[in-house]
């Protein structure tokens, strides 16, 4: 990766203050619990977290002695069986919720269509599903799919626009399903006062946590929200198609019925008993056999959060992406870069994402010079943080580069196919 | 492990035919390709497949290289978003299904609740699911499930029974979900003649094949199968939880809706469009985003099949079980053992089962003594046997320990949980 400075006293300026920022950040020490690839600006752990140094020795004795030596024996000497739970409730510690709420497995497609479903079954006689016209693509076919099943209409409502939705529509919703985060623009939603809205007509709310947990607190239990879900490879940095996670608050056990009445979430689950009998509390969420190797890679990514607050997450979060949005005013802007992301802290997630015509070119030439971010169609360059191990400087590099690249057009703006879309 | 030889000519006898088996076995040098623990005889891997010495390697470049150095790239460069259909491929190879109507992901029962709902769909006006009620677990329950929530009345039918069940009622009938093996007695049924039988009421058939795919040659497009579904960690040896995989005729692809619209399934998974539109063929299956590691420890795992041939395969299983057969009337049934598998080989599958009301404590202490079976509630041994890897002489082995253990009551009858039913 090469930069060279721009030639004013902004970059000084600017390369002062980064430096500052980081000498000062008290997670520091975290950056080396990631392997990250030498030569490289990595801005896309909100879709793929980089490699914790934790996993690769935890997955060799997964698969040497747990698998290879122990075998079958591993699901009850090495955990393999309770690892749904003990994994959720790990996460449940990142999101706010308490032990016996929360099960890691499946994917997070499986896990809205299980919360959707069993959420509808708990608000009968609703025929109302609410959900953003914006909300990632799983979010809104998935939430689709379940309205046509279960006879319900599906209404596109934005969250600035549900408070006036529901004073008119409120006692004819069961559920609404939000992202307390807005994966394009970064844009971060008010939870409270949103559930609060919800449960002010007497309906569900479920939260899609894949933007948010683990780059900010989240209060689930204190919200009392109702239904959650998440994926594990974004900002938990748990590996490609890492094991999803539902959360159901207690109160809602003893009623839910889950659409996917797999084995492994059945009462007795080695008694073969003829008929479906659901697990008591949480565990009843479970459906097949999980895939043990990417869960139990999870949950050694997972250690990179001990010992660490996430209030000081969210702190450091607001300050690069803070610098970020300041890097972008003063380099990018005059080059016809346009933010979408909110400068107000109170409004911002953990990204920064920025508008021009050529996005995806030059989003593949900044990947040339080592600095990985991603695009969103049509025309969003996207900038994710992660706190744990992201520096102010790497965004300075990555904003001296982006403006190097789109001052010289050394970008080829033929479009290409990119990664998945997260 | 110790053994005290039976003081017969018999152990004599079983050990030169033992011996001369194992010397003429074309596909000795196979297990070289697992990574077999010394001093164990695993005879479980019809419940968890042992480690294939590919894996370690494969998997230690995923975490390392891919993840670790090429990050987000590799869901282009490294092959990961076509890992689904490609490890599909392979599996369909397997199971006698041409190229682009299988795809790996998710646990069976996911698959099953795919499956089953999907084929509902195209029965329109049936109103019957028949499944067996000998099934296991998870079919029974994912089966009560789609048949409450569609609509249908579930109707439990064994194979035998079937046709004169069809004749009877063969016009209502939407779909029959069975399993070529019974997973606790090893009986294999006759595939042909029971999708044979279905069709006749143009009714659709799925076929769970977790206890036969990779034990004997199944051949789905040759029977005109519609659906299969089945996992990734038995006699596939694939790791514990492997992602499972669905089969779907390509005759059906046109008209397939599935229940889980996720967005890897739709025709444009970049293109972040508002509604969803299914993928051409299989592809429109895919749900979420897969478990990588787990995806790619399975397709590591199925080298081991590289070159062998199924009926190879079919052959020497035929040979162990029925060597093992002749063992347990040997040496067992005069200690109280009474063999529920076939012995007909075309109605055996890669299993010997042995009926004992100390079934449970029996496990456990063979356990003890380095032979790995497991039991199935209430009082049946299981030996599964695996022509990749398993030995005649290690058979005998394991029928000698028993009758040893048995002889001399060396095993605690007191109940203890084991672990999964699979």
């Amino acid at each position: 990766m090469t930069t060279t400075p721009t030639t004013t006293a902004q970059a000084t300026d600017l390369t002062e203050v980064a430096e500052r920022l980081d000498a000062d950040d008290t997670l520091a020490h975290v950056r080396e619990r990631f392997l990250l690839p030498p030569h490289v600006v990595y801005l896309d752990g909100n879709s793929l977290g980089p490699l914790p140094a934790a996993v690769p020795p935890v997955l060799a004795d997964v698969v040497t002695r747990q698998w290879g030596t122990d075998l079958i024996g591993s699901w009850n000497d090495n955990g393999w069986w309770e690892a749904p739970l003990r994994v959720g409730d790990t996460i449940g510690a990142l999101i706010g919720a308490a032990p016996g709420q929360t099960v890691a497995g499946d994917s997070t497609s499986v896990q809205l269509f299980t919360a959707l479903d069993a959420a509808v079954s708990l608000r009968p006689g609703r025929t109302l599903l609410v959900t953003d016209p914006d909300h990632f693509p799983t979010d809104r076919y998935v939430a689709a799919a379940v309205a046509e099943r279960r006879g319900l209409d599906l209404r596109r409502v934005s969250p600035a626009e549900l408070p006036r939705f529901l004073r008119d529509e409120g006692d004819r919703v069961a559920v609404v399903s939000y992202s307390p985060v807005d994966f394009r623009t970064g844009e971060l939603f008010d939870m409270g006062a949103l559930t609060q809205a919800v449960h002010g007509a007497d309906a569900l709310i479920l939260w899609d946590l894949c933007h948010a947990a683990g780059a900010l607190p989240v209060e689930l239990d204190f919200l009392e929200a109702d239904f959650a879900v998440g994926c594990g490879y974004k900002f938990l940095s748990g590996g490609p198609g890492a094991p999803a996670y539902l959360y159901v608050a207690r109160r809602h056990h003893h009623e839910l019925r889950t659409p996917l009445p797999g084995w492994t979430g059945h009462a007795d689950p080695f008694g073969l008993s003829r008929d479906y009998t659901p697990a008591p509390g949480i565990a009843r969420a479970r459906i097949g056999t999980p895939p043990i190797l990417s869960l139990l890679a999870l949950e050694a990514a997972l250690t990179a959060y001990d010992g660490v607050d996430l209030t000081a997450v969210r702190a450091k979060s607001l300050s690069l992406t803070g610098f970020l949005l300041r890097c972008a005013d003063d380099l990018l802007t005059p080059l016809g870069f346009t933010s979408v992301t909110p400068t107000d802290p109170d409004r911002r997630g953990s990204q920064v994402s920025l508008r021009h015509p050529h996005a995806h070119a030059l989003t593949r030439a900044l990947a040339d010079r080592g600095v990985i971010a991603d695009m969103r169609a049509p025309d969003l360059l996207r900038f994710g943080v992660n706190a744990l191990y992201t520096t102010h400087r790497e965004l300075l590099t990555a904003a001296q580069c982006l403006r190097e690249t789109a001052a010289e057009r050394e970008y080829d703006p033929t479009p290409r196919t990119t990664g998945p879309v997260t």
